[in-house]
């Protein structure tokens, strides 16, 4: 099964709003197996409604509609779609007074614009709305299948999961495709492909490769039955990890922070940092963490010189002859993090996130990142790239990465 | 001028990327007069490619693609676009050397298939990418334009704003309409639009309105010759800027961080935060401004008990006793930050971030949050909704709107 997404609506072509609806449909799609041809956003306008879905419905066995289901003026997918399948609108008395009635309860007498909304393609089935007032649509056309939904995400999404996806899955039922992520980190994109590429002849599921900062995610694609296509994975995935080691951090969804976690909690341990030119990125990422606080004790951000003195304890001679970015730095921040917070594992990070260096003239990007547990401590020397931003987040993504390889190895 | 936007990856058709670029790209031509008529996600195929790029050439002026110029053999997009206009690729020796040499400074030869990243389309104008090894295209065909980007946003974003719109602007001399944000916080959407409505009738340029967490984004419409346009959002803005006094904090990409960074500076004054519940989201915020070494001095993520007793000197007594979230407590984090940092200003933030709440019971998503210079110390109560991650940057936006008032009154 073939799918394509169209989303409609002014406010994304003028960058008003972050059209998030196409990636969560496509994430959705992708995992159950239905690949996604193509996504088309385009204005509230019934002549381009109208010319998308032709060309959509011409190379999808599915197209999901979003967006200018509401009650104004603008709104004119719903009408564009019947049009264009040549079938007239219906009231649907149920939902006009489902409509009233949630009018009613809040003491409002329901707009006369919202009446459209109870309008329903004549053959659909009417997808209920339990967060709005406009109800999505499922319609079935030649042996292909057409979807309707609202564009609000919170609307569209619950509608989608609990509505939509069902249907679709029941019309979809020999599974053709599955695809399993596999989360990289301390090689490259080109390495990693060299590296696989090197093993032989590769007659396993094909693999693609994406880059983000320095992790690679790794898709694996198994075919066939589902049955087929997880022994398809299963097989590719067990060859990738025996020639990559411990570069896979995880799969699906996992963050190298998740991973920390789990292994943190695993071992029943604790965790602080201290950081300079990452600025308070690292704790940041370990904080979007439910429940880490049972392992995060907390971090300081030492920016000034005097901080690094007065709360780290370092020597101010030290700092003033030799700058504040070398390696013995890192280390000591790392161990001031264990024993300012008490905690078993402490990271220290300095560097130059630019945009321009410091008296010492060392070059902008240069990073050094410690981990330090009770008995050792452990120090890499980066120069990364990319500008403020991506300096702070690649040497966040180093050091979770250095804790891991640790945490693995204690 | 009319735009198409074609975003190229399969990453983005399977949901695994969050397709940011159209969004970007589209708020920029948008405040540029530049429409855009549709933005097209398409996968890494050349065949694909080709009726992509002749759709929207075929309705558009400008055209910009994004996505697939990295070193792999998925990555088409140079080769296809190449081959659509029947044009050659050719060597750029300057760039290849470029590449060469930034592996060689992080002690790396280049890999044999980063080569292909040299590589430009006959006649099209390269663009410099200084944050990674892919670069743009500028490309004039038949009087229309077209414009290659990397995908990853930090390259694709400075690319475009530095080396690809200076020369789309040059060829759209015709203004025909242009488009200023107003920046306001600390103001719902909707009272914002009334206090509006209250002034009377509006005769002047119109407006939109986007709230973004506690954000609202208030866009002016000028149209007309450039002259006229810039005329009638000047006369806007002053009467906006007269209704709603400083819930106005900036305008444009401003960000609250911004505009503290730039009072701190226009007074000399320096800053330190203590953070609990947001986890270092406020440091990291702050750092992200380059040059924010010269006003900020750091910050404590005070995570847990033992560090909020050791590091801050706060009473482990009261702290049993009444619990860490607080007023009193928020007070005593501010005064902390200053007296540890020996900053001018200090900022507290502590509070629930949840999913669940800790022995006291009280709600998730309570905060407070307290600012304090070398007189006074202000405290604000809030309770936010949204998740963890959403309470963890609200609170970092109250925290700098906090600051900002009293930076403003100071």
């Amino acid at each position: 099964m073939i799918a394509g997404i169209i989303c409609v609506g002014n406010e994304l072509l003028s960058g008003l709003i972050e059209n998030s609806n196409s990636g969560f449909l496509a994430r959705r799609l992708y995992s159950s197996g239905i690949a996604v041809r193509e996504v088309n956003i385009i204005a509230d306008q019934d002549s381009i409604i109208n010319d998308s879905l032709a060309k959509a419905l011409d190379q999808c066995d599915l197209v999901i509609i979003t967006g200018g289901l509401g009650p104004t003026e603008d709104d004119l997918t719903r009408e564009a779609v019947a049009l264009y399948l040549d079938r007239g609108l219906i009231l649907n008395e149920k939902w006009l007074a489902r409509m009233e009635s949630f009018f009613a309860s809040r003491g409002v007498i329901m707009p006369e614009n919202n009446r459209k909304q109870a309008m329903v393609i004549e053959g659909s089935m009417l997808l209920e709305n339990e967060r709005g007032t406009a109800p999505g649509l499922f319609i079935e056309e030649q042996g292909k299948i057409i979807v309707v939904l609202p564009g609000p995400p919170n609307e569209m999404q619950h509608m989608f999961d609990n509505k939509a996806l069902p249907l679709i899955k029941q019309s979809n039922s020999g599974i053709q495709s599955l695809v399993k992520t596999l989360k990289c980190v301390g090689i490259g994109e080109s390495l990693l492909e060299e590296k696989i590429k090197a093993y032989g002849q590769w007659n396993f599921a094909p693999l693609s490769y994406v880059a983000r900062g320095l992790e690679v995610d790794l898709q694996i694609k198994g075919s066939g039955s589902l049955q087929a296509a997880e022994a398809e994975i299963a097989d590719a995935e067990a060859l990738i990890r025996k020639i990559l080691g411990d570069a896979v951090f995880g799969s699906g969804d996992d963050t190298l922070a998740d991973i920390v976690a789990a292994l943190l909690r695993g071992k029943n341990k604790t965790l602080a940092v201290v950081e300079s030119c990452s600025g308070g990125q690292l704790a940041n990422q370990i904080t979007n963490i439910a429940g880490s606080s049972e392992y995060f004790m907390g971090g300081i951000v030492a920016y000034s010189l005097e901080s690094k003195v007065n709360l780290l304890g370092l020597s101010r001679a030290k700092l003033q002859a030799e700058g504040a970015v070398n390696e013995s730095t890192a280390v000591d921040m790392a161990k001031a993090a264990r024993e300012l917070f008490r905690s078993d594992y402490g990271i220290g990070i300095t560097g130059l996130a630019g945009p321009v260096s410091d008296q010492s003239k060392k070059p902008v990007g240069l990073v050094y990142i410690a981990a330090a547990d009770h008995k050792k401590t452990l120090c890499r020397e980066y120069i990364f790239g990319g500008g403020r931003q991506a300096i702070k987040e690649r040497s966040s993504q180093v050091a979770l990465n250095l804790l891991r390889l640790m945490l693995l190895s204690d």
